[in-house]
């Protein structure tokens, strides 16, 4: 998506260990006029697939998720996440690792709020390792609803989270996929 | 704002420690029209105070704060709570307390992102203690920016926060008002 991808190469920044900062406009500041282009975007993408419900995670998927639900008209459901391993009987609960922020979680949602009616489409900011969406994946899988698919806004192409899932049958739709990035450069995939 | 108080009366549940549950709509599950009209009513309240950024504390109060951006034309600056005490010198910090929670933590934002000539308007999900919302102020102080007000989605009137912070001239506008609340009762305030 040009929109995006224009918009990292004139605001991102990218630090050592492959970090992409884009706290302009995408996870500290948020411009919400891209934010709805982005949720557009994925209703265009997804908007036959009968989605019943938007699942993202804590914190940075939730504004995402919600601008992307007032297309389907549809609830959002934002996992939250617990570094506590004693999780209650009313959760649903998946092991994640944050590579970025060095530490394991799990991501829990209350059952009442996935059930196996849903169809579920997955929103997030970022994909790298993919451990999060993996994660989020797994929630759906315990509630025995269906996946329709996973909207990402920025897919660090070069790591391998993607392309498993997609091969693993997930759809996945990625609005910049970045091929490459160091200090001086940063290239999308075709 | 009967819309709001309606849907607390219908699906709040009342918790030892004075814990309010409103997962169902505001805080894990999320419905976006009722987002949406809350964001609507706070543009109506503070739509002529010339708000140039609003800015909100993660995780729970990034969907509400998105919404209303959408209504003010503005962008959101979402803080984020950081439990070290080592803050980097780009970072404006100020320390609050978790009450329901339990933990103290630091508020944190990016001196990039509030400015002097900035107008600040505060959005959050709850208002009880008033911790969080101390340390938003704090923030805002630490920038050099007009603070305008503070949006709050559910007051909890029977703990002193908001008088507070009334009483120190801050203009808080709470949309449901709890005067008090018990396992079989749930009265707001005129």
């Amino acid at each position: 998506m040009k929109l995006l991808e224009d918009r990292i190469k004139k605001e991102g920044r990218v630090l050592p260990g492959n970090i992409l900062k884009v706290d302009s406009f995408l996870n500290h500041q948020i411009d919400v006029d891209l934010y709805r282009a982005l949720g557009e975007e994925w209703f265009r993408l997804f908007r036959n697939e009968n989605v019943t419900k938007i699942l993202t995670i804590e914190a940075s998927g939730i504004g995402l998720a919600v601008v992307a639900a007032e297309y389907f008209h549809v609830p959002v459901v934002f996992a939250k996440k617990s570094k506590s391993k004693n999780i209650g009987d009313d959760l649903f609960s998946a092991g994640a690792t944050s590579f970025t922020h060095g530490y394991d979680y799990s991501a829990v949602v209350s059952k009442r709020y996935l059930h196996p009616e849903d169809r579920i489409l997955i929103i997030d900011d970022f994909l790298a390792e993919g451990s999060a969406l993996h994660a989020l994946i797994g929630l759906v899988g315990q509630a025995g609803a269906t996946l329709v698919g996973a909207g990402i806004a920025i897919e660090k192409a070069f790591q391998p989270g993607g392309e498993k899932l997609r091969a693993a049958g997930v759809r996945v739709e990625s609005l910049a996929r970045i091929k490459c990035m160091s200090d001086d450069d940063l290239e999308f995939c075709e």
